[in-house]
C-alpha cells in the first residue's frame, strides 16, 4: 500500500456563499487548505482546527518524508490566521503524533489523528450542549418562568455547527433546549463586518426551526435594558488560563451591557480553545487586522441582477477608508461562566483549573 | 398682498442619496415635508426641527385661516417620528407664535419664526463648537500631549452639519479643533442599520479634510481598550432634565465601553433637544421601531451595474426576520458632560439647571 498515492482531499462547505447558496469545495493541497482558512471559506474555532488537522494529512503526504518540510507546511497552516488558537493547537497535536511514527506511516497516522480531533470536537460540543441545557433550565427555575415563557438568548457571530464539526459551541445549548421543548428565541447579532450572525447563525437556526430575530449589533444593549434578553451566549476563539476571552469583534460590548443589566453572560468553548500559556488576554492575545474591504464592501443579492446570484457592493464612498480589527478581548471579570465539555466553571484561573486540574 | 398665494417651498438635501449622489429635493406641501421626515430624506435632531418649522410655514398657508386645521397639520408633522424631541418642540413653538397673530399674518409670521429657529440652531452649534474646542484643548493639556500628537475622537451616527442647519452638534467641536490646527482623527462608527456614520459623517469629514477612519460599530470597545480613543463625542435626539440621552441605537454600548476604559464621553446638543418634561429617559422616552427592511437590505453601488447608481440589495436570507429599534437611551451616570450652547454641564438635573436656571 502506498498511502501517499491515494487521492486525498478535504471537502468543506464554502461558508462565504451561505446563506444565498450552498456549495462544497474540495481542498486537495496544503496550499488550498491554507487559502480556504485565510479567505474564510471555513471559519470558526473548531472548524478551523479540524480543517487544519485534515490539512496536516495533506501535509503528511506533501512532505514526502521530510520532517522539516512537514514543519514548514504546518507553519503555512498556522500562519493563516492569528487569533483562534484551535488552529495552532491542531497543527501542533498533529506534528506531535507524526513525530512518533516513521514517515511511511505519516499519512495513515495523520488520518487517524484528524478523525480523532473531529470526533473529540463533536463530543465536546455535545457535552457543552448538555451542560448548557442544565444552565438554561436552572435559569428558568430561578426566574420562576412558566413552561410557556420564552427564554430570550442573545448570541454574537456564529459559534454554530458551521463553526465546528457539528452542533457548535454557543448553539449547542440552544439546540439542546429547543429539542427538549423549552421555548427559546434567539436574538442574532448581525455581526459586522462579515455578518456571520445574519448569514450563518440565522441560516442555521432557520434550518433547525429555532425562532430567532436578526438585529444590528447596536441593538443588544437596548434590548437588555428593557428585559428582553435573559442570557447572552457566545463562542470563543482563544481563552486564557485566567478566563479572558478573545471572540469576534463586538463581544466585549455585549458583555459590558450584560453586566450593566444583570444579564448572565456565558462563553461556550471546547477545551481546545484554551491557550494555557497565556494569562492576560488583553495584552497577550494577537488580534487579527483584516482587509478594510470587509467594512467598505458587502455581499448581497439584488434580483434580477446577476441572475439573483450574490454580488459585492460598495457601501462606503471611496473618499474614506476603514479599519477592521476582527476580534476583541472580553476580560474574565465580565463573564458569568465558561461552558466546556467538563462543565461550567467561573471565568478565573482557579475556576478553570478546578475543571482542568491537569493544567495546574 | 396675498401671502398664501406666494409659491412656498422648502428645499432640502436628500440625505438618503449621500454619499454616492448629491441631490436636492423641493417640498411644497405639509404632506411632502412629513413624508421627507418619515422617510429620512432629512434626519438629525436639528435638521428635523428646522424642516418641521418650515413645514409649519406651509401649514400656515394650507390651513387657510382655520386654527383646527393648522393644529391638525402640526400633528401630521409631529407624528412622523417619535424620538427626536426637536420635531415636537419646533411645531409647538410655531403654533404658539401663530396663535398670537391674525390668520392673515400666519404665513409671514411663520416664515420669520422658522428663520429664527434655523438661525438659533446654527448659533447653538457654533457655541457648542467653541465650548467643545476648549474641552478638547483642556483634555490635551491634561494628557500632556505634544502639539503634534493626534487626538482620536470616536463618534456614532451623524450629528454633523447634515443633521443640523450647519456645523452640527458632535462635529462642531471637531471642526473647530481641526480649523484651529489641532491634529484630530475621527473614528466613525458605521452606525448600522442605516449607516449614517459611514454614509454621512464620513462624507462630511472627507469634504472638510478631517482625517477619519470608518469602523464597524463592533470595533469601538476594542479601540478604547487599547488606548486608541481619547474622547467619545455624540449628538442626541432627546435629553431628559436629569441628563439621560436618547441617541442612535448603539450609543449606550459606546458609553459603557468609555466608562470601562476611562475615556471621556460627551454628548453635544442644542437646548432644543432637551425634553424638560421628562426625567427617567429609559422609562419615558419613546423609542422608534423602524422597518426591519433597514436591517435586511442595504444600499450600495456595484459598478458597472445600474450605471454605477445606487441599488438596494438583500443581505439576510428570506428565511429569517429582523427587528429594528432605532434609538437607545444612555443613562446620565455614564456621561462625562453635556455640551450645549450655554457651556458644558454635568449630566445631572442640578448640573443642567445650573446652565438653564429658567427651567428650574
Amino acid at each position: 500500500m502506498e498511502p501517499d498515492q491515494r487521492p486525498l482531499a478535504v471537502q468543506v462547505i464554502d461558508q462565504r456563499k451561505l446563506p444565498f447558496a450552498f456549495a462544497l469545495l474540495t481542498l486537495d493541497s496544503v496550499a488550498a487548505v491554507a487559502d480556504a482558512i485565510r479567505q474564510m471559506v471555513v471559519r470558526g474555532a473548531g472548524c478551523i482546527g479540524a480543517t487544519a488537522a485534515y490539512g496536516m494529512v495533506l501535509a503528511a503526504r506533501e512532505a514526502e518524508g521530510s520532517w522539516s518540510q512537514l514543519q514548514r507546511l504546518g507553519k503555512t497552516l498556522t500562519e493563516t490566521r492569528p487569533t483562534a488558537v484551535n488552529l495552532a493547537w491542531a497543527v501542533t497535536r498533529m506534528e506531535q503524533v507524526l513525530l512518533q511514527v516513521p514517515p511511511a506511516d505519516w499519512v495513515e497516522r495523520a488520518q487517524l489523528e484528524a478523525e480523532a480531533i473531529a470526533t473529540e470536537d463533536l463530543a465536546a460540543c455535545a457535552a457543552i450542549g448538555r451542560h448548557g441545557l442544565k444552565m438554561i433550565q436552572a435559569l428558568r427555575l430561578k426566574q420562576d418562568r412558566s413552561a410557556a415563557a420564552v427564554t430570550n438568548i442573545l448570541t454574537h457571530c456564529n459559534a454554530g455547527w458551521l463553526a465546528f464539526v457539528d452542533l457548535g459551541s454557543a448553539t449547542a445549548p440552544i439546540y439542546a433546549a429547543h429539542n427538549a421543548g423549552i421555548p427559546i428565541h434567539v436574538w442574532v447579532d448581525e455581526t459586522r463586518p462579515r455578518n456571520q450572525g445574519a448569514r450563518l447563525t440565522a441560516w442555521e437556526l432557520a434550518q433547525h426551526g429555532v425562532p430567532h430575530t436578526v438585529i444590528a449589533d447596536n441593538a443588544g444593549g437596548h434590548l437588555m435594558q428593557h428585559g428582553l434578553v435573559d442570557l447572552v451566549l457566545t463562542g470563543a476563539d482563544r481563552v486564557t488560563r485566567q478566563g479572558d476571552v478573545a471572540n469576534k469583534i463586538g463581544t466585549y460590548l455585549k458583555a459590558l451591557a450584560a453586566v450593566d443589566n444583570g444579564v448572565p453572560f456565558y462563553v461556550a468553548l471546547p477545551s481546545s480553545t484554551f491557550d494555557w500559556k497565556l494569562r492576560d488576554g488583553l495584552q497577550e492575545i494577537p488580534i487579527e487586522q483584516r482587509d478594510p474591504r470587509e467594512v467598505t464592501h458587502l455581499l448581497g443579492v439584488a434580483p434580477p441582477l446577476n441572475n439573483g446570484q450574490e454580488l459585492e457592493f460598495q457601501i462606503l464612498a471611496s473618499s474614506s477608508t476603514a479599519a477592521n480589527p476582527a476580534f476583541d478581548v472580553t476580560p474574565a471579570r465580565l463573564i458569568t461562566g465558561l461552558i466546556t465539555e467538563r462543565g461550567i466553571s467561573p471565568a478565573s484561573e482557579a475556576g478553570i483549573l478546578a475543571c482542568f486540574p491537569e493544567m495546574a
